[in-house]
C-alpha cells in the first residue's frame, strides 16, 4: 500500500517499479481504464516544464483527469504554521486548503522547492508534510525541498535501459552553476543508486558535500577526475553548499563536464535532470554527444509518474 | 428555463436544487452523458481555489469539457465602457470578447470581484452584466461584485444535510479581518436563508450593516452574543462597510468567533465559505471542533455547481 | 505531407483547406476519433484569447488532448542562441526544451510575437524556427514574429462564406493604433489573398509599407479612399513601420475606418482579426454594423485550426 510518494524509498520495490516503467513504455495506454472517474490535482508553487507535462501525460495514459493549479498566481497565499494569528499576507491555512483539495481530487501532486535560506524548515519539508498531514488523499512529490523522487525513478529506468554491465560504475558529480540550486535531485539520485547493484561514487568540491545522512556509506571524493575514471554513467548536477546552507562557494569552471573529462570514463553515458545550462554545467560537445541521455531521461519521466500514479490508484 | 445564474434567486426552486445536489452527491457520474460535446469556459479575473476546482470537478462529473482562462495574465485587458475611444491600456472591448467566447463554449462561468472603490459600478455588476449583454450563451456567476450564489447553494445543501430542526435558528455574523472584503458572500447567504423556513438573524457592528435592499425584513442586530443565543447554525464572514463603502471601521478582535461564544448556541454548527484567517475570524478551537462544517461546505461546492450546470445544459 | 504550419503557404492547397473548414463547421465532431491517444502541446510566450480557446476547441472536436503552458510564468526562461555560455537569466536551452516537449506531445503549437526591436531576429523567426529545428514533432504557428497563418486561413474561410462575386475586390488597409503592433496579421492576410482569385489592394500611409517581399505584385497605395472604392471586403489592421522598424510614425485619426468611408465601397464586409480598439481602428458604427464579420472570423478560427491539426495528424 503506497499512500504517499515523498522519497524514492516510499516505493515498495525499486527494481519492480523500474520494470513496470519499462513495460508501460511499450504500451502506454494499456491501463487506460485504471483512472476512470479519477482526478489528479497538480499544485505548483514553482516553475515546471518536464514535471508538469510528463505527469499530465502519465495521467492521460491512465485515463485520469488532471486539474492543474499554479498556487503562486491563481490561488490564495497559504499559511503553514499552526496556531498563528493570520493577520498578514497569507489568506488560507494549509489545514483547510489540503482538506478541501482532498474532496475534489483522488490524488494530489505538489511541487514546492527549497527556500535555501532556512535549513531547518527545508528539512522539515513544511509544505509537503503539511499537505500529507491535513489531506485525506495520497500525495505525490513533484520536487520538494529535499527530494525529487519522480526524477530519480526516471533516472533508474534510464540506467536500466542503457546499462550493459553486471555492476556498473555510477558517478554523481557536482558541477558549476551561477545560481544557488537545491539538493533535491542530488539527494534523490543518491538514495536511488544506493538501492541498485552498482559501484557508486559522489564527487564534489570541498564544502559541497551533500547531507551525510543521505549519502550514507557512499564514497564522497574531492577529485572529479579520479571519480570519473572507468565510469559507466556520469550524472552531473549542481547544488549549493549544504554545510554553509544555501551558499555558492565557487564560481570557476574547473568542475564543468567536458569531452576531455568524459574520455577518462568507459564511454560513459552522460545524465542530467534538466534544465541544464550549456557550457556552464557541461559543454555543448558533451550534451550533443550520442552518449548524452538527457532527452531519454526526460521521456522516462512520463513512465515514472505513470508507475507511481498507477500503484497509488490500484491501492486505493 | 435558466439562462443565467447571477444570484441565488435565478434558481427556479431552491429546495428542489438542494435536493438535486444531494442526489448528485450520492451518484456524481450518473449524468455523465449530459455534457457530451459541451464546453464550459471558465474566466477568472481574480484568484480562486475552491471555485476553480469544484466547478471543474462538476463539469467532469457531467462529461463537460472545460477551458480555463486567467484573464489577468493570459489574455487582453478588457474595456467595459461603451462609446469610449480605446486609446489606453485596454486592448479588447467586452462586446467582442463576450461574443467570441460564446462561439467556443456552450456555457461561460465568470469570476470578477468587487472593486470596493466604486459602489455604483460594483452594484451595476459591470463585468457580469456586460458578459450577459453581449454573450449569446448562458452565464454562471463564480463570484461577482455583489453575489456568490454557487457558495450560497452549497451552503443551503450543507444546512439541509446537517439540520435536525423543523425551523432552525441561523445566524450570519460579521467577523474581523485585516483586509477590506466584498459583501458578495454575506449578500448571497442572506438571500438564500430568506428562502428557507428558518429563524434568521444577522449580527454586525454599527456601520457594517449589509445593503438593506438585500437583507429585507431580516433582523440585523448589533449584539453578537444576543444573536448567537440558541443558534443552530452560525455563519461567520467578514465584509467591509457598505454605508462607508469599502472602509474598514474597526480592527479589534471583539467579534472573533470563540468556543466560549459558541457555548451560547444550541451546539451550533459553524460555517464559513473559506478561505478563513485562523485566530482572526474564528479561533483554532472553533475551526477544529467537530461542529465546524467548513470542509463539508467546500465539498458541496461541487454539487452546487453540478446542479446549476446540469439545469442550464438540460434547458439548452 | 504537412509537417509544419508556419505560413499560409505551408498548406498544400488553400482552396481545399477552406472547403474542409466549411465541411468541418457543419459537423465539427465528425472526426472525433482522429485524435484518439494524441496530444497537442500549446506553448504561449504571449497573451492569447481567440487562439487559445479556438485551438483547444478544435482539438476537442478531433478528440485530441491538449496540454497548455504559459512559458512566461510557468516554466524556465529559454535560451535560443547556440554556443553561448548560459550564465545569465535563461535556464534552459531550446535544444533540450524542444526535444523534451516532442516526447510528451504529438504536435506542438507555439505563440511567440515579434520583438519589434530587432528586425533581423524577428525575420529569422528565432523561436519558431528553433522549435522546428530541435523538435521531432510537427509545429503549428499560433502567431509568430512575421506570420499568423491560422488567422489567415480563418479569414479565407470567412471570405468564402460571404463572397458573392466571381472576383471580389479585397482591400487591406492600415489603421491607427496607440501601440506599435507586429506585421504578422498583415503579412499573412497578404500572402493568403494572393492565392485567391481576387482584385487585391493594400492601402497604407507613407512609411507604413509592408515587407515588399511579402506583398509582391500587390498594388500598395497611399490613398485610403481610392482603395476603398468599390471594395467587397475591407480588412483593417494596424502595424508599425517596417522600414523604420518598430516605429510609430503618426498618431492622428485620419485612417480610422468610419461608416462614411465604408459608403465608398460596394456595401463591403468589414473584417479585423481582433482584439480591436473601438473608435481608434474603426468606429462603433462600423463594428456594430451587420456588415462587420469580426465575430464570424473568430468563430472560423476553430475550423481553421481543426483543418490544420487534422491534416497534420492524418499525415503522421
Amino acid at each position: 500500500m503506497m499512500k504517499q510518494f515523498l522519497t524514492i524509498n516510499d516505493l515498495p520495490d525499486l527494481n519492480q517499479a523500474v520494470n513496470q516503467g519499462l513495460e508501460l513504455k511499450k504500451d502506454p495506454y494499456k491501463f487506460e481504464s485504471v483512472g476512470t472517474h479519477k482526478t489528479l490535482g497538480m499544485l505548483f508553487f514553482n516553475p515546471s516544464l518536464r514535471t508538469r507535462l510528463s505527469t499530465q501525460k502519465a495521467a492521460q495514459h491512465l485515463g485520469v483527469k488532471t486539474m492543474v493549479m499554479n498556487f503562486s498566481n491563481e490561488a490564495w497565499a497559504l499559511e503553514f504554521e499552526d496556531g498563528t494569528e493570520m493577520s498578514g499576507l497569507r489568506s488560507e491555512h494549509i489545514r483547510e486548503a489540503a482538506a478541501v483539495v482532498s474532496q475534489y481530487c483522488d490524488v494530489v501532486a505538489i511541487r514546492a522547492f527549497a527556500s535555501l535560506s532556512d535549513k531547518e524548515k527545508d528539512e522539515q519539508e513544511l509544505v509537503l508534510k503539511s499537505f500529507i498531514k491535513y489531506a485525506s488523499i495520497p500525495v505525490i512529490n513533484m520536487e520538494s525541498a529535499t527530494a525529487h523522487p519522480l526524477q530519480a525513478l526516471a533516472d533508474a529506468i534510464t540506467i536500466k535501459e542503457f546499462n550493459t554491465k553486471k555492476r556498473p560504475k555510477i558517478v554523481l558529480t557536482w558541477a558549476p552553476h551561477p545560481k544557488a540550486l537545491p539538493h533535491a535531485v542530488g539527494n534523490s539520485f543518491s538514495r536511488m543508486v544506493q538501492l541498485l547493484d552498482a559501484d557508486f561514487v559522489i564527487a564534489q568540491p570541498k564544502g559541497y558535500e551533500l547531507n551525510p545522512e543521505i549519502t550514507g556509506n557512499t564514497p564522497c571524493v574531492y577529485d572529479q577526475k579520479e571519480a570519473l575514471e572507468g565510469a559507466d554513467f556520469v550524472y552531473a548536477k549542481n547544488w549549493c553548499s549544504y554545510s554553509q546552507y544555501g551558499k555558492i562557494l565557487r564560481t570557476d569552471k574547473e568542475w564543468m563536464l567536458t569531452q576531455e573529462k568524459m574520455k577518462l570514463t568507459q564511454q560513459a553515458k552522460f545524465m542530467h535532470c534538466l534544465p541544464i545550462r550549456r557550457n556552464i554545467v557541461a559543454t555543448d560537445e558533451v550534451l550533443n554527444s550520442p552518449n548524452a541521455l538527457v532527452i531519454q531521461q526526460a521521456n522516462n519521466r512520463t513512465f515514472a509518474a505513470q508507475v507511481v500514479l498507477k500503484t497509488i490508484l490500484e491501492n486505493g
